[in-house]
């Protein structure tokens, strides 16, 4: 894009100025005390975080829609992102021209700069919107194969419904947590043995779910569907998520009404909310879908993105994390913007924040699959990490998922989504 | 209890001194403007409301806990539930005290008594709480037994889980709407015959489901269970639950992830909470349970309350309501404690105002059954209400429940859950 900003960004660093996503963050107590804490919307550049809420009262944002706006002195994205595309169009343009190694406003100001460009590893990230509710979707066709082979068997691994809607169901939204929360392993019941009664204890089958979710923009009035191939102007950006599932309990309990207790123990998010706007140059066609989908869900852009995940484990007590899992959110069936049209088709609102996760994103080969049910297939196939034997997790094991689209030159990254497993509570 | 206010109350009111159920309201455009049509705190006596937040500023709460708090200056209970049995407690007997016929400082302050004191045809009822997560347990026998018996045959109705832990699902908190709000008839997709695709137009099994609903008080850090015999805690009161269901809808995704369309267009509560202490006396000892449960979801003090429970509806273009069913809130098996400890036994988090569904709650008899889906067998069995026959909802039809303790000579009593169910959009 020629893109130069006069902050210096490493080549190889997943927040340069093409890409500029959206956090909330709190200075570290280190360099602030009292107001200073207070938690506001930044933006990622380089290895610093522009603090928003300074840019905005130093009144730079000067487009029609954003200058007298209160957006960006709040504790959270949401105002922000329900003010919809015309919105975020004109902050990137006013953020990328105010970064620009050619505009003086900020590059010669030092005092401003000094007020506004903090340091990453002197802020503490937290949750960027108050989510409202959270939806997990099962959007993978591999995935969905995999979990069916596994707990139902070879017979028909995928319901028929599956082909013709984009399958979900609503997760628990006060248990997100934001990347590098510690995961309390959970306790909880999981299936009988033959005639004795159901087992309780802390989870054995500890695993991670490799998706991205989806942030919801404006959203719409209960009653009013979103038509589909409006969608894309509700959907403000991407994280990477981590739906924590504990397998045992979840196998037990999730007949007839569908995950529960299984799940909602946690859900960690990456900090940095990547625009849609920043991921238009990895755009790529999604899969032929047969059968054809029906009228409501059929688009005249069909586009996923091109997004290389990794998963990562740092087994207990080892001082470096392995590779153990690569796959991409093209793998995905159904497009975020199916989704979306599909969860509203019955009139259900949606409201600006909302969370709305792919399902696990599994590729066709055996090493791109997205958890370790699959990768092991329910502990049959114990792991071999660089010396250390998994099939679950086990406490002490910290997860790192990993996203970066590789540009012409430069990068549109997600950073990572980690988290660490605690033992469970006695 | 010998209690007498100095407000006139009928002696088949819902709401007399023994009540004082919360809601928050707004008085009418009518009655006020400006700052006065700010939401806020009331409790129902008789035909009036008392606006909370005039009785705060006025300084009549004058216990310890509630003395300084702006608990009551707020749009939403929130904060009053959140801060637990001790304030509950508190606000009861100052409230019983400032209305009772021997306490002159409301009685005879007839400017202070006008402003505090409206018309409950004056107001207009808003949610409660703002609900961050709203859960539906499944914890009728009765009804897991149907629903088992239409969807999936008489070969084993009841899956085995059902008995060990009150089976939940995470439902929709966005679209829960208070008493009186329209519900527009859901479009969805349902079940394919033959090899035909599926049909998706306007839902042809539109049902109302009989629930009750805890709020959530206090709750809990994530990570940290509580536990089943202080559960009762946590609770701070209940209100009855319209679980508005398309199922046709529900039956064609609901394998393997649980419901989601075919409920989350719409969910009715009633404005008024009726405290765990107002149902005190109303409570019963539950269902014995076999198998006994374990450890963690056994309670010293296991037990349910009398309530009984009415469906009414009143079909479209009709003048008269017409009884369709009555059931009692202490047909549930699992308890409302039992349900939070299940709740939170993984580390899942609650917070003040989250919303816990009981399930449709049917009991042993024909004429007992929570859902239309129930009373006619899935359309098996059309109704005759009164001449007009149903097998499921009309567009038109309203429909009103109702819930009533009968005391001593007093009624503690939930108001009424209504809903009109309005056509499709085209
Ligand atoms: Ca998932
Ligand atoms: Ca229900
Ligand atoms: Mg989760
Ligand atoms: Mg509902
Ligand atoms: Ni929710």
């Amino acid at each position: 894009m020629g893109l130069i900003s006069f902050v210096e960004v490493d080549l190889d660093s997943h927040f340069p100025i093409e890409n500029l996503p959206y956090g909330v963050f709190r200075p570290s107590s280190a360099c602030g005390g009292g107001d200073a804490a207070a938690p506001r919307p930044g933006v990622a550049i380089g290895d610093f975080v522009l603090d928003l809420s300074v840019v905005s009262s130093a009144g730079l944002f000067d487009g029609p829609i954003l200058k007298n706006s209160p957006c960006f002195l709040q504790a959270s994205l949401n105002m922000f992102v329900g003010l919809g595309r015309p919105a975020w169009k004109e902050a990137r343009l006013t953020l990328q021209r105010l970064l620009s190694v050619d505009e003086p406003i900020l590059r010669d100001n030092s005092s401003l700069r000094e007020k506004c460009l903090l340091k990453m590893s002197e802020v503490e990230m937290l949750l960027p919107t108050v989510i409202g509710d959270y939806t997990d979707f099962f959007s993978s066709m591999h995935h969905a194969k995999n979990c069916g082979l596994i707990f139902r068997g070879p017979a028909k691994p995928i319901q028929e419904n599956w082909f013709h809607l984009p399958i979900a169901y609503h997760g628990r939204a006060s248990s997100v947590v934001i990347s590098g929360t510690p995961i309390v392993r959970p306790r909880g019941q999981a299936y009988p043995t033959g005639s004795s009664p159901p087992y309780f204890g802390p989870t054995q089958k500890m695993d991670f779910e490799l998706e991205m979710a989806a942030i919801v923009g404006p959203g719409n009035e209960l009653g009013k569907p979103i038509d589909v191939n409006i969608a894309a102007d509700h959907i403000f950006g991407l994280v990477l998520m981590n739906d924590w599932s504990a397998r045992d309990i979840q196998a037990w309990e999730y007949v007839p009404l569908g995950p529960f207790l299984g799940k909602s123990f946690g859900t960690t998010i990456s900090p940095w909310i990547v625009t849609l706007d920043a991921l238009e140059p990895f755009a790529c066609e999604a899969p032929k879908q047969d059968p054809e989908p029906l009228p409501y869900l059929t688009e005249s852009k069909h586009v996923n993105y091109d997004i290389p995940l990794e998963v990562w484990i740092k087994p207990a007590g080892h001082e470096h994390p392995v590779l153990v899992t690569s796959s991409n959110f093209s793998n995905l069936y159904w497009t975020l913007t199916q989704q979306l049209a599909h969860h509203t088709i019955n009139g259900c609102n949606l409201r600006p924040g909302d969370l709305l996760g792919t399902g696990t994103i599994s590729g066709p080969e055996e090493g791109s699959v997205g958890c370790l049910l699959e990768l092991t297939w329910n502990g049959q196939k114990p792991q071999n990490l660089n010396g250390t034997i998994r099939k679950f997790l086990e406490d002490g094991d910290e997860v790192v998922f990993k996203a970066c689209c590789k540009g012409k030159g430069y990068n549109v990254g997600f950073g990572s989504c980690t988290g660490k497993i605690q033992p469970a509570i006695p």
